[in-house]
């Protein structure tokens, strides 16, 4: 096996594009400087494109549960109903954080492999008065994404909050938060936005501001209010990740010079192909078909074997990586992440690499099926 | 299409590994410096290895061609009489440098496609007394290895002396200087050896320092005395490639890492899965079997298609580039390189990307059964 030849696809972190290295591997600069002020400006400017808001947008020097801690942290008081909606590992870390601000979570779950019901949250809703609702956006742990836009126009009818678990999903997958009334988003620098991890970005409605301000929780590094003190003159209350900040902007130069249109049909298209080549070879997928999330694909481990066996050969005899799953998924199932920094060749690795793997542990299969289907699905189904 | 994202597949400059980049971004050292001696003499030390050679080895700061440019100038005076071997592009470059230092060359030119015939030589050798004789290791431009084991013992029994552009071949094809007697041999930084171009690589036999001592012809910057002068004390007689250098020791280190005979039998696999692909496909394969370079397969464009249209494709949709045909041979070859940074991964990309270009210029294929084919290579024909 050579050294530096690995093929990383999980969700998170991925891959970092040599732009973005390289941006990173600038001259640090001071953060108390006009310098730094006129990055940060330039970077929200850009992020408030992504996050498509004109909501503040913070940027943390924490990875992304530091972002989710900071928007609980400074909205959920002890007593507050809180409304978790559950479709994952992610979603239970969301209500746990609620829980230990000692917010009076309702968790509702749904079952693993399928997206909130909006049937369940309007009922939620209507017998409930909640301070805050949590959701996940793209719950990497199944391969599952949520209707942020459906959940949003339900909780905007009343007077709770809407806080959005955006990790691994912003840049990969569109979200409207002004349009879809989200009033905290979090995401974080290692997913879709191509980075290393290191940062959470979290932007703020006026709505939430007023929330914020009435917070009893113990907070300080986490403090929305003292971020925002800051970042009212375009700098941070604690020393930033400035090299991540300068990889921040060029990663975000890469999906304006993309195109957001092209950067969300890219991943579809990248999800397209695999979910073909699974099916080509007779695998399952893991998530319900209207629930797949385009930013990874979460498949069933074979009858009989142990996805992590899978993913031990595929990484020592070809240098990839899979992810595996978690919690009381460990072994059921194995996931590829195609976020960020991927395009059609890295479909093309992933299922050539698990075809060789699986006819490795003996199982059945004629290598090259799931390509061809892929490579069709690239082709525009000719 | 992504920025950032592209396959490099052309045999050289090649891709170059984070290892590699991490250490040319190390500080500028000074070339008068302790620092710099003790690099040098460790670098000549990794060379020594992959050239197989007790040697004295140059590094030069120039590309290959101003490599075999030193081989050549130092020791060809007007009038000597050249034996030039030629298969391709480059033995003709190789030619052209004794020329231009007024050598009486005679070029044999072997057809393109096939490796030198050693029958021709010993005839050459027989009714001949040259003072030089040039060869080619690897003829990238069709494709196709040279037995310079079997020139070198037929060479060796002459008085004349054996020069071998090693450019695209040294560090991916093993080469025996020492044993081979090959008097000179010229790599460079950017083929094989995985780094940017701007080195040159110069090793030189006892016998080849005699005949240098000599040397008529003008030359200052590429003089190899001048460089050993220099040499003795592990400095360069002019401005070094600092970063570069750095750079090759890490190179050199990865080589070393994963071993000799594991980097050639790397290499080896990688062609053997090309070749099987292009076979499963029902494309030809240009040189001829038992001439086959294991470092860049070259590929007969389909009748009546032009190569360099098929390379157009494969660039705009897929960001892969191959290299195409040079001189007569433009439009009617394409080759695909797999040299230095190169895995399974790349034979993959290169072979899904090639029939998914050929389907979408209307070429009936099957996609996926190139694929097949490289698979079952790298699983042992299983």
């Amino acid at each position: 096996m050579m050294q530096d030849k690995q093929y990383l696809m999980i969700p998170g972190p991925t891959p970092v594009p040599p732009a973005v290295f390289s941006a990173m591997a600038r001259p640090i600069i001071g953060h108390r400087t006009e310098d730094f002020a006129e990055m940060y400006k330039r970077i929200v400017e850009k992020l408030q494109v992504v996050f498509q808001t004109k909501n503040d947008i913070l940027v943390l020097t924490n990875s992304g549960t530091g972002g989710m801690e900071a928007a609980v942290a400074n909205t959920v008081n002890p007593g507050d109903k809180v409304l978790a909606l559950v479709t994952g590992n992610f979603g239970e870390r969301f209500a746990k954080i609620a829980r230990a601000y000692q917010g009076d979570v309702d968790e509702v779950n749904f079952s693993w492999g399928e997206s909130v019901d909006l049937k369940v949250v309007e009922e939620k809703l209507k017998n409930n008065r909640y301070k805050v609702v949590l959701a996940t956006q793209n719950e990497t742990s199944t391969g599952v994404c949520n209707d942020i836009a459906g959940i949003g126009a339900l909780v905007g009818k009343t007077d709770a909050l809407l806080l959005v678990d955006g990790v691994s999903g912003v840049g990969g997958l569109e979200i409207k938060t002004d349009e879809w009334q989200v009033d905290i988003l979090v995401t974080a620098s290692q997913k879709a936005m191509m980075l290393p991890p290191g940062l959470a970005m979290v932007s703020v409605s006026p709505r939430a501001w007023e929330v914020i301000k009435e917070s009893k929780s113990p907070h300080f590094y986490l403090s929305l209010s003292a971020a925002k003190k800051s970042y009212d003159k375009w700098n941070t209350a604690y020393t930033p990740g400035v090299s991540l900040f300068a990889g921040l902007e060029a990663g975000l130069d890469m999906m304006m010079a993309e195109g957001m249109s092209n950067v969300y049909a890219r991943h579809k298209l990248l999800s397209k192909a695999a979910q073909a080549a699974v099916k080509a070879l007779g695998l399952e997928l893991f998530a319900r078909e209207d629930s797949i999330s385009p930013l990874v694909t979460a498949i069933k481990s074979p009858e009989g074997i142990d996805g992590d066996d899978i993913r031990k050969i595929l990484k020592k005899e070809f240098g990839v990586t899979f992810a595996g799953g978690q919690s009381s998924l460990k072994g059921k199932i194995f996931r590829i992440a195609h976020m960020g920094f991927a395009d059609k060749m890295d479909v093309i690795i992933a299922i050539s690499a698990l075809e060789m793997s699986l006819v490795r542990m003996g199982i059945p299969l004629e290598m090259g099926k799931g390509v061809q289907a892929a490579q069709q699905v690239f082709l525009g189904g000719k």
